[in-house]
């Protein structure tokens, strides 16, 4: 743990100080937003601490960084962070600490003066946008509890396939339909055969549905035909956000065979806009997901005794629901699971390795998702498809509603954090969407 | 049909007047060219006629175009075809009029001098790229003879899955690992299960295929959330070139349940690099397939008059296989098969209004496959996995070798024409690639 960990750092951002928030010092994660109104309203790279914004470009002109760290500023001159996440390791570091020094309590009042009056944004007049260009979307599969409760309503006897334990499973993603939090996300309308004896019918889906997941993004990039060896994977991860993969279940039960989801998933994916660094992460490290006894070991390129020992994230990742009826009725939203990353089958190495194993490239701004983050516990369970048994059973809400799967107006809120004893609590920010109804022609 | 198909139409460029060449003045495809050497070695804008590149900007500058279709060339100035291809028909039309009366024999000899000493850049001296940025790429399994094929090899009772004569089956591929025709491909290492008893093994494939494909590149695009009707559908493609879609069978068997294909397919995507523009193919439109009695309906959403006539294409699609002893021997590549698009169940745009029936937006530049381009004869299965029998039986070359499946040093060369009684011959020109070996680590 290096001096931007240090949990007794305060901020002259007093918003960044209070004990529950999602960016105090200690985290930094970058983002692309836009100010809502004044001259200055194209896109731009920053930085959130507390309920602000720091504008990386204007905070560059007064001389923030020096040395490599403002070789890294150059590269945040753009509209995505593309550019920026190709930088070394090591020069994102010293970025990293050279900012948490300007926004200390302790930086010389100029300084904090200078910042605070041309290069903070509030949160508040600002909207955030999908942070990188991403090339390619790739989802896992990575809960071993998720696959598990998924395979049993379809295999009650045998849920689990054979090449689970062996290979972290995964399929590509649509890139174009990858929204920021807030965006509405409009019901598909789909194939789907509701009776076997009966043709099937084109319409809005019925059995909408989330995932709950967290998404990484690729910093430094591989070579085609250059696989990246499970010690380097880590190297290649820019930094994580929180992945809504959207999904209609009765349109994926049909098209599913043989070749994967697609028309299931495409129509929105939802990420929130911050991306925490793995530097950011550093204290909440944990091991690999213990395999019990008669579960095959990794083969050879997907082990290693440091991804064993610290390449687990212990990332908490809840799911709330806010229907039309609580919104009118002044109701919070309702939680309605919780889960930890840190229980994924695989860790985010493992599945990085596993892509470039056969040499594919994976370009900066590539997004990779786990898949639904699911833990043991029924309250663990991060979709409807398992909560609800693919509707054989009803979720309660606080309005005395009841739910199997998503209504029109239905409002899914994610929120990620990462909590542990001697280290500041840091967290993902919102990746929220609300359903509306698909268009009638 | 229109001036510009007229089969009596020559060109003052000598090369482009062969009967059997694939880039008459009929044609004129576009790409993305560069100079191998002198001062300007950027990618640029480029339109094939005969054994030549017209050099757009340069052309342009000259003021070959007028009108809208110089606001076409002006969109060629960039490094992709992305700009241009989201043009709207109508100029790309006018664009195409113009080019054509530049490049007829009948042109003046001023124009015709001006262009060759400045515009003109020998194919033999430029490389050809991908040419567009490729947001998405998507890859379909329209040809009911290769699903047909595929599945009698596991199910050989049910080889039809219920769901293929309604959902145009696609699911999403990898953008970043497509590369132009000439590219050597890597042979992917990946996981496989050769033994139902032992463990999996992690190793090069050794079951190396092809699958020939025709491929569609994404002109204007639609917003998220907006489907498009079959009836406008090729008002949203902008032309077409040919795939090949490298497949690992033994990676593929092992990965593919339950999301479908992965690493067996995304270490390398061949794409012929010219565009043939929908315009070019008028002279070759055919009427869908025709679905025998008992075949189900198409679902309203994909049902048209106009689509079921007219929205097939009779491009005749060649596989051509040369090994190294092959090439030592100084044989010519050797035909393992012949197809036509035109015997795909579904129809380009059937299959672009399934993708966005959803809402799922589809991009300037994105590209979407057919599949394997597979007939009702053994002459015409557009793989190895086909032809083979997954490996039961051999195809015999003129070497006397044997293949499976791929061996390191193997070339596969793809050719797509189009040849109709009253019309001008055109073709694709190549898609071809050879296999190298994994490296050794």
């Amino acid at each position: 743990m290096n001096e931007t960990h240090d949990p007794s750092l305060q901020s002259w951002v007093e918003s960044a100080n209070s004990a529950d928030g999602d960016f105090p010092i200690q985290n930094l994660p970058f983002g692309i937003f836009s100010r809502r109104s004044g001259e200055e309203t194209r896109r731009k790279v920053g930085v959130a601490i507390g309920d602000q914004i720091v504008d990386v470009a204007v905070a560059a002109a007064s001389g923030t960084w020096t040395g490599s760290a403002a070789e890294v500023a150059a590269a945040a001159s753009g509209q995505s962070l593309n550019a920026l996440m190709q930088c070394s390791p090591g020069s994102l570091r010293e970025f990293r600490a050279q900012l948490s020094r300007a926004l200390e309590k302790s930086a010389g009042s100029e300084t904090a003066s200078r910042m605070q009056t041309t290069a903070l944004v509030p949160m508040a007049e600002a909207d955030m946008h999908v942070p990188a260009e991403i090339g390619d979307y790739t989802d896992f599969y990575a809960s071993i509890y998720h696959a598990t409760n998924v395979g049993r309503l379809f295999r009650p006897d045998n849920p689990l396939l054979p090449n689970y334990k062996h290979v972290p499973i995964g399929y590509h993603g649509r890139a174009s339909s990858i929204v920021p939090t807030g965006t509405r996300v409009t019901r598909p309308r789909g194939q789907t055969h509701p009776s076997e004896n009966e043709p099937p019918v084109f319409g809005p889906s019925k059995l909408l549905d989330y995932e709950a997941e967290v998404g990484f993004f690729v910093g430094q990039g591989n070579s085609l035909g250059q696989p990246v060896p499970i010690d380097e994977a880590e190297g290649h991860i820019f930094g994580v956000c929180i992945v809504n993969d959207w999904s209609a279940r009765d349109i994926q039960a049909w098209e599913y065979q043989p070749l994967g989801p697609f028309l299931a998933k495409n129509f929105a994916t939802t990420v929130s806009p911050w991306v925490l660094t793995m530097e950011a992460l550093e204290p909440f490290r944990a091991p690999a997901f213990f395999r019990p006894a008669g579960d095959p070991r990794p083969l050879p390129y997907l082990r290693s005794d440091r991804d064993r020992d610290a390449g687990g994230i212990d990332l908490t990742l809840e799911v709330y629901i806010r229907t039309g009826i609580m919104r009118d009725a002044g109701l919070r939203p309702h939680r309605v699971s919780q889960a930890s990353l840190s229980d994924m089958y695989w860790t985010p190495a493992q599945m990085l390795t596993h892509h470039a194993s056969n040499g594919c490239n994976l370009r900066p701004g590539d997004l990779f998702a786990s898949g639904t983050v699911s833990g043991p516990e029924p309250s663990s369970q991060g979709c409807l498809l398992e909560l609800t048994r693919r509707g054989a059973e009803s979720i309660r809400l606080p309005s005395g509603e009841d739910r199997k799967f998503l209504l029109d107006g239905d409002e899914i809120i994610m929120r990620g954090y990462l909590e542990r004893e001697g280290a500041a609590r840091i967290g993902t920010g919102e990746c929220a969407g609300q359903v509306v109804a698909a268009p009638s022609r």
